[in-house]
């Protein structure tokens, strides 16, 4: 596998334009781009992964919808930053519909070829006059063939500092194929996705269901992953898109490429997922929290859930405080049985706990660990062989101070 | 009922004596009080509620089995702050034991009738010498009948930025019955209550049965109830002393008495737990997250958390700001079934959703109550006829600040 950690990811599978322009979806007129299109000419099969709040979105209950069609197919999804259309009620439903016709209309497709993302504040109603304008205005740039995967991807950045993509490219039997993927992200991260949208583009042929189970491994191994502040929106939605073009049949195709291709999925996903911690609002760290020796997988993530949405652990990393009190508290209200004397805690490769007794020559080691950019702690409960791993950050004043007043 | 919203609350019962000294327990020579003890010469019954945390203090697990024996009574509790003497091994059992064992040398009693509580940073062994230099001053002051009421709760704060007592007097059948209470609480305040110590002594006399059904009542409505950070510590506890120096026996009263005995107990935790939330580590707002019209008292507890938690809605808080769409977002990952477009939801009595819709010219209405240091606020979820209440607060760029080392 070719990886390429940045670039026009979503255009380097053939056959797929996007674009992306300013339509103002604020009102502020700061020029910032909000709107873009994803387009093949060919007919596209789609999986979907989509947040499980019991509040969701518009257009994420529009793409639930259509896709319970197994065989349904696809040319376009339409997508819009600074407005989740979320809690809207009616008008957030017809809105929706109205974005996928404007959409159809401008490229000559039915409404139903046609996918809706939106992301931003909550609870009132997108500014559909200048939507159908900026609709106008990507759908143009689209039939002129117009270079716009990056132009898509600043678009459906909210308060991500920059754009997050990246690729993948396997050898198959004629040929090779490419996996493209962006993602934004930022706040409201956490279990289960968060306002987080992630697009994946392939030029492979699939089937519905068969990309489905392969975009659902990856996301759980990925994005269900992570969490930056422990809130989950209603509007997270994982799509990909798979429109054939280098003829190139997955079924058809050798059970090793079958899984060289899982793997690329999965790695695009989880170089999405890690960037898109890495930029969550105001981080300055990026954590791995692995938890091992659990006697199920469902305790080790609660424990390594608890330790990465706490507060007092999340602002220590901040402080870069090793503070293992902190850490071993978090795990202990995760009520697994948890046994302290007989814990292991690493920081990176460091031992700073062995049978819940501290090891004190480690500690200015720990300290350097946790003042880098990145480090891995692990956390061995000694109970079982399961593990699980959650992806996090720390805490700053920044945060508090950027999310106080929307 | 009398209540009072402050005082030497401890002593106000009769035949209590308190003492609070510094002995250093942090090793920093700042001055600050650290260590006490509170001190019937009546043996008294105790009940006491302590954390669930996995992870359970030495001291925790010392009085847990201490009060086992039901028929066990005591005459002292002895409390440090500064250090937790959690996850200290064998070494912290054997320190806890030490604690109990000299404050009886020093006043005469046996070891077993002696409680022990401890707060402030896991992980570290007690400074011993240093510790059993403090009991050795503060039974001094017990045996000079020094009124220490004010220096015990100076001795017992960690971040707490004031001390929090107050007490409740009824009315018997031949006189007067107190109820006094302090607390300690500050950061790592959560479910099931948190680095809180709270200590309630009457001179009612009652057996530990007796106070163990009211004290679990009380302390479900009140302590149970508060969050600050979603952290919940190794080392809660909540005691109450019945020393039966009134002469009155709970269980001869008239049955409104015992109602209002019972009140009382509930009216000091409540306030204590109040003050706790109020004096939250850099807190500038006491909200009442109210759930009601929920299918379940589970149901409506687990949404009223999910909001209490959320940190994009507690930081909207600190920015003032009704951001009713990250309400309703973090009630949506509680998952309990909520429908958007039945829901209400009311900033104190002034309605800002009706099934869904948002009261748009109630708007500079919510925005001043946000304004306010003290607001509620209550969701309608209209799925049934249960209800929940959590008390939590705002989170400040100086929590942040505040926690980021120790």
């Amino acid at each position: 596998m070719k990886f390429y950690h940045d670039g026009e990811a979503l255009t380097e599978p053939r056959g797929f334009f996007c674009s992306g322009v300013h339509c103002d979806v604020k009102g502020k007129r700061d020029g910032k781009l909000d709107l873009g299109i994803i387009y093949s000419k060919k007919p596209c099969s789609v999986a979907g992964v989509f947040t499980t709040n019991d509040v969701r979105a518009a257009p994420v209950r529009y793409c639930e919808s259509l896709m319970k069609d197994q065989n349904a197919a696809y040319h376009a999804i339409i997508a819009n930053s600074g407005n989740a259309n979320a809690c809207t009620g009616l008008q957030g439903e017809i809105d929706t519909k109205k974005m996928a016709t404007e959409v159809a209309r401008h490229l000559k497709l039915h409404s139903k070829e046609v996918l809706v993302c939106s992301t931003g504040r909550i609870g009132e109603p997108l500014p559909m006059s200048r939507i159908t304008a900026g609709i106008f205005d990507a759908a143009d740039d689209i039939k002129n063939e117009y270079d716009g995967a990056q132009a898509f991807q600043e678009a459906i950045l909210t308060s991500d500092t920059c754009t997050k993509s990246c690729s993948a490219k396997i050898e198959a039997s004629i040929g090779e194929i490419t996996v493209g993927g962006v993602v934004k992200g930022a706040g409201m991260i956490e279990p289960n996705m968060a306002t987080m949208l992630a697009f994946l583009t392939t030029d492979i042929s699939a089937t519905n269901s068969e990309l489905q189970s392969i975009l659902t491994d990856a996301v759980n191994k990925s994005f269900n992953r992570i969490t930056i502040d422990g809130d989950m929106s209603t509007n997270d939605s994982v799509l990909i898109m798979a429109n054939g073009n280098s003829g190139i049949e997955l079924s058809e195709e050798s059970k090793k490429f079958q899984n060289d291709f899982a793997d690329a999925v999965d790695a695009v996903c989880a170089e999405l997922a890690r960037k898109c911690v890495s930029d969550g609002e105001k981080v300055t760290k990026f954590v791995k929290m692995r938890v091992i020796g659990a006697k199920t997988e469902n305790d080790a993530e609660k424990v390594a859930r608890c330790i990465a949405n706490s507060l007092l652990v999340k602002t220590s990393w901040y402080g870069s405080d090793p503070n293992w009190g902190r850490i071993i508290d978090a795990a202990g209200y995760a009520k697994v049985g948890m046994k302290f004397d007989e814990v292991d805690l690493d920081y990176n490769e460091v031992p700073a706990l062995q049978k819940g007794e501290p090891i004190v020559g480690n500690k200015s080691q720990w300290k350097e660990i946790v003042s880098d950019k990145e480090f891995t702690i692990t956390l061995n409960l000694n109970q079982g062989k399961s593990t699980g791993e959650i992806w996090t950050n720390d805490l700053s004043e920044e945060y508090v101070n950027f999310n106080k007043s929307e």
